[in-house]
């Protein structure tokens, strides 16, 4: 049994408490990238790290850097991070508990004198939520060197600069590319994260095992139907664009349904021109469609549009699918899921392997080096929302597990 | 066959023409009830009744009366009438076509002499659309006595009232009571209107006779499920609102599919906060149901509430149905259907019985008197569109088909 304060988890939500009062709102929790708000996280993070035995520095992309050192000079390092960015009016845990528990851990390493035969990097990123600019992961992108050449051009809703907001910040908008890691300097990356999803309730567990983050593809869907009187159009001649839409919703649950590993949401419906009393002469809704098995995603989309198009023939209506956002998934390392599975049988728990369908900072690590998750729990699924709650005693479990997998992970 | 001058469909066509430029939009036909537009057009209606040997006068609720003496004094009256205020960006047959043909039929009269053992009145009513104050029907209602005490009080979007806006026009808004005609002095009320569907075209035929102008149903479904997070709650755990919407508009397609003389719509779809990543947490939408049977619709709607009632318990999101406009069917009268009937047979037409899913003035006649509708072709069922459309030749066999029973019409 590894040895962690019981306390443990109790400073944790202290600390996650403490970080929710930095917010550009009052009343509400919301901390966007190289914000005022943003900056006031950072510096405490960084106290907090510094506390904890690390070396602390802000990167060029306003990433806060704690570094604790290996037992031994050269050795590779292990990356721990999440971010400390949020959406509007959002919750205190999405990003700040990674961040949170893997200064925890540290601390624990420390204040025992511990080193390991590697060194650890906890990072906070910034800009995981993508609510300020239009672009989103610039801050772990730019550790594996992906940040695409015009990020820098991009420009907020009151047309600031990222360039400018970042050098405002601290950080350098020309030293992005020099923050690229070598690859055989790092050992790996690991976050925890809360699931954002009802799975870990539902089985009882407090934390999981991440085996991969979903790819996505999302489209916009437009259905053209003709428009008609709703009392004198007989229900044979019509060609109802909702109508042909719902057949579509129900073809997408359908397709989610049969596919394991797959889920697929329509989340917008509206319909441009419509009247109580009007049949509609046109639908447009969305579609998300993600799968930790790219394999599966575009099997299943070729089925969907296969069922689309079927659909929208037989009634008669045209139909656009217009592709916006696509991401691949990225797969977790299977020797670092292996090793949090020993870390939780060790702390007695049930390991439990799930996927997150949630983007996140690994994705932009996984193209740098070996990734890996835990999920915490969380009431309900719920995320995203002021009502997103943990408990002291789960996030206390992920702090003990990130240790104890620390102590017995490889260099 | 009935003697008609060929060319009375193209002199239809022309004032129909002349009528559209009455206007309160330059670039497109909108005329509201009691507008300038109207009051221009109700002169010009005026004339032509007046040059159709009636004698004329504007009554108290703003409809233009023409009158035609019988043969022999204390004669009862047939009413002929439609109306001749727009929506906006209207088309410019609904309800025109009704008065031009009615006021072609009695010039034909009047051309030979002739004096048939009934008086008519052409009514060119004023507020059959109700766009512009949240009443309809106003100036039918008051021949049949069925005004709603505080109609008058309605207000436009403008603030200004009803009672003075029917004042400034040369109505008298206390004069309403003083309108409603005595039942046993009333033969019974015709109209002639754009069938403003596509099934006479779908039929190719010019005209087709209405046998009960439909009783409709409005309500506005709330769906309420449970939001979530569209990459992280598993498909088993939703409780998607979206989907379960579309189950319902799938079911009420069904319903009105598998039910003869009724029709069933979905016009308006909106998910209020709908986001793409997100899975619906509520949904609204509106129903529109429609038969010329009461008893057909109200077994429909049992069965679609029971239909809705067990999509939303084997989904378990919660389900609330707000009814809104409701009025029961008006049937035309059987000895009517069959005295059109017969004029098409006499005319080489196929008579072909059809119910009219919009409302019309006929729907406040039905109380005072039996009342009969001629439907004429419209070009692609397009209605209350600037694309309206219908031939000078389908116009001329309305009126050749008015005049033929008139003539043979018992008194």
């Amino acid at each position: 049994m590894t040895c962690v304060p019981p306390e443990a988890g109790e400073a944790v939500m202290r600390r996650l408490d403490a970080l929710a009062r930095f917010s550009a709102d009052p009343g509400a929790l919301t901390r966007l990238y190289l914000t005022p708000a943003h900056r006031e996280a950072a510096v405490q993070v960084a106290a907090w790290m510094q506390e904890a035995g690390m070396r602390t520095s802000l990167d060029a992309a306003g990433t806060v850097v704690g570094r604790y050192e290996a037992r031994e000079p050269g050795a590779r390092t292990l990356l721990i991070g999440s971010h400390i960015d949020t959406i509007r009016d959002a919750g205190r845990y999405d990003g700040t508990l990674g961040v949170v528990a893997g200064i925890a851990a540290v601390a624990e390493l420390n204040a025992r004198g511990e080193r390991l035969p590697f060194a650890i990097e906890v990072l906070a990123f910034g800009d995981e939520e993508g609510v300020r600019f239009p672009v989103t992961l610039t801050s772990s992108r730019a550790l594996a060197g992906t940040v695409a050449p015009d990020a820098l051009d991009a420009r907020d809703g009151d047309g600031i600069g990222l360039r400018e907001a970042l050098a405002a910040f601290g950080g350098d908008p020309d030293g992005l590319p020099a923050l690229a890691r070598a690859p055989d300097a790092i050992l790996g990356y690991l976050e925890v994260h809360i699931e954002q999803g009802p799975v870990l309730e539902a089985e009882g567990l407090p934390v999981g095992i991440v085996t991969a983050i979903a790819g996505a593809s999302r489209f916009t869907v437009t259905v053209t139907g003709q428009a008609g009187h709703a009392g004198t159009v007989p229900m044979r001649l019509r060609r109802d664009a909702v109508a042909a839409a719902a057949e579509m919703v129900l073809a997408a649950e359908a397709v989610a349904g049969e596919t394991p590993d797959l889920v697929a949401t329509v989340g917008v419906v509206a319909v441009p021109q419509g009247a109580v009393n009007v049949v509609a002469g046109e639908v447009r809704f969305t579609l998300d469609v993600r799968s930790p098995s790219d394999a599966v995603r575009r099997a299943a989309l070729d089925d969907l549009m296969q069922r689309f198009a079927a659909i929208a023939a037989r009634r008669g209506v045209g139909l656009a699918v217009a592709r916006g956002y696509d991401a691949p998934a990225a797969a977790c390392a299977p020797w670092l899921q292996q090793a949090l599975a020993e870390g939780a049988t060790r702390l007695g728990l049930r390991p439990f392997l799930l996927p997150s369908g949630a983007g996140h900072d690994g994705l932009a690590l996984a193209s740098l080096c070996p990734i890996g998750m835990v999920f915490v729990r969380c009431a309900g699924g719920i995320s995203h929302s002021p009502a997103e709650s943990i408990t002291a005693a789960d996030a206390g479990v992920a702090v003990r597990l990130l240790v104890d997998v620390l102590r017995h992970l490889a260099p």
